[in-house]
């Protein structure tokens, strides 16, 4: 009765949705086609059960990136279905990104069945190789079509997917051939459905909680030797790369490891570290530069990738002591200046593992060591002059930004920094001022492409919040905004307009004309962003007083909505007074 | 005194460029970025020598696009540059449409030295694998920098490109890896612009110029034996995918053989066939959906890729002769009906080969067989309904449009239509009206993806050009228009404005509700379409009459730079109309 080509594509696509919910998928971003129709049909129906988020967007590029965003901020694998052909190639972009920031989704791509591969079909291209570069696996149903797989080839391909995420989260690309007919009549559609509801829905699945051991772990003894935590050393924490579900349990085992050696910490803004934690140093990237010479110690325990800092890299370089690294989720070797001895199966299972060789004594909380007295005696004399360079005019630069804005945005509201020179800044200005909050910005393959699509897909699961974003980075995926319902999504955008990519203003400004270096660099571009907000129907307020900051966050926040909040930089003047403060700072 | 690192970056990116320029290319798409600053020095040194143009695009994925409405409006190589990390990834749709429509570009992508890789350095991922899908061949220079080769295996690289281009049109990939120093000082760049002026600006390079013997051309009697040409048949003509170049000998090449034949020709819109073709005829695709039976023969020339017509389709897998397809540039195998002889080296070495083997009684012109004075009564009978049909009211639709606007815009300046619902419309209603000039749109993955970019590059080649595009496929690309001086380019965007993928609507209205309709298949976004417009300094211009869409175009004519005209289209009226005069068509 429902074996029909036409039956047996809704229902096999709604057995493959529903599984993957089961697994705990709860959002699906849908991109448009024809191919798809089967998976978007099911895709609605999963959504009319109330089981399952259904987002569009017509930008499969944005479409990409939001999943990312949600898979970041939830835990949670999430999902990308596109049509057949060149939309699959768009998904390219996030999932470099999701790879390199080890981040779970399925990317679903509808495609034509096999008889109509590699013999000039329209909009037939050999899409099943296009994300292979970067994914963990690349899958495929039946190639004659998914109305040829029975009930234990789908439950085989999710079971498989889900073991594959466990052991190393990461994009997925699952292509799906669908022969035609695509569509389904209403009868068709009921009876398919009432089959599904009698065998799937709401039913428990004991084969998919089979094998959810966790990943072997091996002690490397070598690694634990070679630490010893009695005597000095640094905690340093790059960007946090592990499963947000996993974030409480590594700032434990943060805590733990930082109460019993009483080590000074220096973290990352984006590092998920808690702000209440021991023997956090403010303001540590400027000392670093400052003065190498007042870290003395002979071990640093790494955690993540490292930050964004040529200082902190020149640093670690230059150590001559024992270095740990120790990583989330990540298999990969994570260490530009190769100096350290690599740890990979997270915070969590290290201090377990650490601690297991140790007798209580040697557990037992310890005072913070000298060192984090010298660090901090540091930190506030740069802490004092920034304060009062900050307020003595109230023009707007990039740097007072990153030092008084997370002071000002609600501090249990997230933020996202932009991968651009935002992080950059962030690392070296806000003074911890990120730590009370959940931190974002994606650090995999740091690229500026998807920033809007990332930040409204966190809003999704987490919001109100803050976007940090320059103007380049923010047009770039301008699509984000079409991404459905996405501007009623609590977002606040803080557009840094400085005209371009002003990162590249102190490289190259030195030996170029200003016209070379537009056109080759900086790349300036003539929008109107009041009318390209008006477009999109997104809020704008345009700021130029630092002191109005504060109460055009609370417009933002009372609009409950996507805002944008521009601040135009005179690149000149933030150059200027930005190499003036770091004078300030390193000749005190 | 040039052979530090910094000069050997800029001087070996300077002769590669060069070396570009001296096998044909033009144009250089720029994007921003840092690790590729030599390349971008270097372009922007040649392009103060007058010997490339150098266009900047912030976003890689229009840059690509870009690059390939260049390379098919001219017929030349392209270049496109990015620098490392995910902007690499986001070139692959562009890549895909290049390796379908085998147009040539090189992506040449800055990278960091092999000691930078696989460690977790910043921006650094395997890039040199994302594009390999889809390219002809994916090649480095020296993998820990390119201040390591020396002349020769630059000019290898070249060499090898120019000739891998020549035997097969398509997307290469090349990864040039950079050891710092990225920038160069004043004084430095003097130095090796000195070297390089020398050694090889404007100086003829004869290694180059070797080996441009022709790919292998190979006779096949079983193709030739089975056409019969003193017999009847059809000859139908595809999207034309060979180079520009080559268009003319194409039409001399069709000339002959429709001369020594007599047979009717079936154009595409997009087929380069010109307009003053004996044997031409209208609206076949309207005749064939009618009444195949009138179309009496047993041999069917056919030339390129099929058209997207599901009657053309239905009408070959039925047809019971002789079906040859002669194929332009590709290799792949190219019909989907699987049941022709497909011949791979072009029309011209298919009838310069066939009439060899013909004695000079074979080659005279023979008169019109009867089958096209048939042909030619029964689209007489169409085109009447139509013309009678499209000023019964004023309201645009889009099948008007698609008969109307190749009648009212000037016939010697191009078109290009998006790869939606325009490439359908106007093979079903454009009766012919396209072949006065050239007409361009890019089916070979069928994306709507990069819709914009596209039109720009081919407006960089031959302006005045009108695009016709929907809107989805419109707002996808919108940051086509931040390539360099974009809006300033002479083009028409007509932009069919019918809220969403219409394309879906004949497909999945029956048996969805509205709501479910609109979220899962034509997404349709509340765009300002004006506000956008201004935020990109574009003019723009809404049409509501049929007769108004003349003075509008002089209106857009007149502007010499980029503008919108916007006819908004009322879906429900479209298909009832079009319902109605298909009707009329088929029953008369």
């Amino acid at each position: 009765m429902t074996s029909s080509i036409e039956c047996q594509n809704i229902f096999r696509s709604l057995q493959l949705l529903d599984l993957f919910i089961k697994i705990g998928v709860k959002n699906l971003i849908l991109c448009p086609g024809s191919r798809s129709a089967p998976l978007a049909i099911a895709a609605g129906e999963l959504y009319k059960y109330g089981i399952l988020n259904v987002f569009n967007s017509i930008d499969e590029r944005s479409a990409g990136f939001h999943s990312l965003g949600i898979s970041t901020a939830s835990g949670d694998i999430s999902l990308v279905v596109t049509t057949s052909g060149s939309a699959v190639g768009n998904l390219l972009p996030a999932a470099v990104e999701a790879d390199r920031s080890c981040k779970s989704i399925v990317f679903i791509t509808a495609d034509r069945p096999l008889r109509l591969k590699n013999c000039g079909s329209n909009q037939t291209v050999n899409q099943e190789a296009f994300l292979n570069s970067v994914c963990r696996s690349t899958l495929s149903t039946n190639l004659n079509g998914i109305h040829k797989n029975n009930d234990d080839d789908i439950l085989k391909i999710v079971k498989m997917i889900k073991k594959q995420l466990l052991q190393s989260p990461g994009p997925i690309h699952l292509n799906i051939p669908f022969e035609k007919p695509l569509d389904i009549s209403l009868k068709n559609k009921r009876k398919t459905l009432k089959v599904f509801e009698t065998l799937y829905l709401n039913k428990t699945c004991k084969f998919l909680k089979q094998n959810e051991q966790n990943k072997s772990i091996h002690f490397s003894k070598r690694i634990f030797e070679s630490l010893d935590l009695s005597n000095s050393g640094i905690i340093i924490v790059g960007p946090y790369q592990g499963s947000i579900k996993d974030l409480v349990s590594f700032n434990n085992s943060l805590e733990k490891i930082q109460s019993i050696t009483g080590w000074p910490v220096f973290a990352d803004p984006v590092s998920g570290v808690s702000a209440d934690l021991r023997g956090l140093v403010e303001n540590w990237e400027l000392i670093i530069k400052k003065n190498n010479n007042v870290i003395k110690c002979n071990q640093i325990l790494r955690l993540g990738p490292l930050s964004s800092s040529n200082n902190l890299e020149k640093f670690l370089s230059d150590f001559d002591g024992i270095q740990i690294l120790v990583k989330e989720n990540n298999r990969r070797k994570l260490d530009p200046i190769k100096k350290s001895l690599e740890y990979e199966f997270g915070l969590t299972n290290f201090v377990n593992q650490l601690l297991g060789t140790y007798s209580d004594d040697q557990k037992k909380k310890k005072p913070l060591i000298n060192l984090v007295k010298v660090l901090r005696r540091e930190g506030q004399k740069i802490s004092k002059i920034l304060n009062e360079q900050i307020f003595l005019n109230k023009e707007i630069t990039e740097y007072k930004l990153a030092n008084f804005v997370p002071k000002i945005w609600p501090e249990n509201y997230p933020i996202m920094l932009s991968a651009s020179s935002p992080i950059r800044d962030w690392l070296t200005f806000s003074e911890n001022g990120t730590l009370t909050r959940k931190c974002f910005s994606f650090r995999g393959a740091s690229g500026i492409d998807g920033t809007l699509s990332l930040a409204l897909g966190i809003a999704r699961i987490t919001q109100p919040l803050l976007l940090v974003t320059g103007d380049l980075a923010l047009i770039h995926d301008i699509n984000g905004f079409l991404i459905e319902n996405s501007i009623d999504l609590n977002l606040t955008v803080l557009l840094i307009n400085n005209n371009g990519g002003n990162i590249f203003n102190n490289l190259y400004k030195n030996n170029l004309e200003k016209e070379e270096l537009k056109k080759l660099f900086l790349m300036p571009k003539s929008i109107n962003w009041e009318n390209l907000a008006k477009a999109f129907q997104v809020p704008i307020k345009i700021v130029s007083d630092l002191n109005k900051l504060p109460e055009s966050f609370e417009w933002s926040l009372s609009m409950q909505k996507s805002v944008i909040i521009k601040v135009d930089i005179n690149v000149d003047n933030e150059m200027k007074e930005r190499s003036l403060i770091l004078k300030k700072i390193l000749n005190n």
